[in-house]
């Protein structure tokens, strides 16, 4: 007999699915979650293809999105690490916000660390799609957000000025702390110092800019990324949230193994974590104000060790 | 027309699930990664159950699965936070290591923050199950691992005596670095400085422990837990490894809604990342032992102002 035909479900990004990739008309509708005015979703078409759907409320939502689905075009035109493929960034009815659409992952099971590590370091080492970047400077196509907070990608054509101006400084301007900001005035002012076994060498890498645990994952037994804050940068400032990362000795054996071991990697380590830190100060305050503190003392200590 | 049955798979896991759960053979095995001598899986049985295994190789094995079930009972007998049930721990054949057998969790999307937060209260705030915790004794019924360092679970009266020498001095001793040892001489020796507020008033509540992003989840639309290092302590203890757990605010308003806060948390904050951070120094060193010394440097900070 024939089967009943399902009711169509009909939203915004639903209708743009019905409308847009030939899959039939959205069937389903189910709700992954959401805090705030935002909300996870995914949805099924009759043709049985399921899409993954984020919506926000609010002004900033459609250039956010706009900039996620940016960095993951990006960081997936380099055919290394696995990222969800973006459909469509739309709006909601009159500037209430806005929606994105991408493949569904089927996510489970922990990441091989292994070839994470190793998808991460072909990532890095891909030539970059970016005119501007495959010329030698550092930034993105456009400003994005770290969290919630802004984060400014104008191009540079100097690495060690890019870091201090559009990471660090642009941190201590936000935080507003005087005391933080002395602190910082010696590493700033001799950030060269950390730079001597690389300088003038670095070649811009895609970053996904916001790796930590939240953001990685297995899909269909492959390791997988999402939700980034990408731009064109130095390969180690990947690192900087990798305190919550949970990458262990298999996932650097894989991206050593491919994108070798710089002589002042360790040294690096605690400005690459500086940056998050001061941002995770800007939003969250709390015990983040006296870590960044800590890191500071350390890197000024490094600078008066020599 | 009858369909084909499929092939009965064989494994020790897969065969106490045929011989046990009623749900007929298995008659599918997903592997969903591994590291080293442990590999996980789903197992699927003609009757269309789902079920997740892990095995690990080694002597150890079959311990740390026993105190991995007897965590997540104790957890699951609140029912408050949802975690995995568990069935079965087994040996895999003559001494080559061990398996897990568990309902096998529908993971998808981002947890609901409050509804964790109330759920994660609710458990910290359940009657003991276990009697000597009942009775105001911390620790628990059998020593477990936390990551790959043995968690020592004495029972004893006292919860700053228990966490001092079963938590702070155990792990200081495994690192046996003199200097971190005498900087943290004064904070032991004055603990009592920190629990001013709650003195003599700490009921056991049972704790998962090891709470940070990577061990947390939503499986059908609830927030979900799992991989504890389970003991019944001071319920702010649970907190130790916060700083890689991506709790929001809506989190914190869901927990203290149903368990208030008291007025020392935040000076106590420190004390308790302290034991994990002690941890990763011992499993990981790295900047995990500069980051040890900055919180006894502020902890005997705090203690010098009084
Ligand atoms: N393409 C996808 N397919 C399926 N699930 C996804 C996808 N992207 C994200 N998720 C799930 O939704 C959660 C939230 O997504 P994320 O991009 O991190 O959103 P947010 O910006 O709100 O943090 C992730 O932790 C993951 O579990
Ligand atoms: N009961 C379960 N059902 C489905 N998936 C699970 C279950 N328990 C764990 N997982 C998945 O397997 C991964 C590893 O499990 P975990 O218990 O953390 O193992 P380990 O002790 O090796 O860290 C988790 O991150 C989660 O994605």
């Amino acid at each position: 007999p024939a089967a009943a035909a399902s009711a169509r479900i009909s939203s915004p990004a639903a209708d743009w699915i019905s409308d847009n990739l030939g899959s039939g008309y959205v069937v389903r509708e189910k709700f992954m979650g959401g805090s705030g005015w935002s909300s996870t979703y995914v949805y099924t078409t009759e043709g049985g293809k399921d899409y993954f759907v984020k919506t926000s409320g609010g002004t900033k939502a459609e250039g956010m999105f706009k900039g996620e689905q940016l960095g993951l075009s990006a960081m997936g035109a380099t055919r290394s690490v696995r990222v969800p493929e973006v459909f469509h960034v739309g709006t909601l009815a009159a500037g209430r916000g806005a929606f994105i659409v991408m493949e569904a992952l089927r996510l489970g099971g922990s990441p091989d660390q292994e070839a994470l590590g190793r998808a991460v370091a072909a990532m890095h080492l891909a030539p970059p799609a970016d005119p501007s970047a495959a010329a030698g400077l550092f930034g993105f196509g456009a400003d994005n957000t770290i969290g919630a907070t802004p984060q400014p990608n104008g191009w540079m054509d100097d690495w060690v000025g890019f870091y201090r101006e559009r990471r660090l400084r642009h941190q201590l301007n936000l935080l507003g702390d005087a005391r933080m900001t002395a602190l910082a005035k010696p590493v700033l002012d001799n950030l060269g110092f950390w730079f001597t076994d690389v300088e003038g060498a670095i070649k811009p890498s895609i970053l996904h800019g916001d790796l930590w645990s939240g953001n990685i994952a297995s899909a269909d037994g492959r390791p997988t990324i999402f939700d980034p804050a990408t731009y064109y940068g130095h390969a180690e400032a990947e690192w900087g949230m990798s305190w919550c990362a949970g990458f262990t000795g298999s996932f650097w054996r894989g991206y050593f193994d491919v994108a070798p071991k710089a002589p002042l990697f360790e040294k690096r380590r605690d400005l690459y974590t500086l940056y998050h830190i001061l941002n995770h100060a800007n939003l969250f305050g709390g015990g983040y104000n006296g870590q960044a503190q800590s890191i500071l003392q350390r890197l000024n200590e490094q600078l008066s060790r020599g």
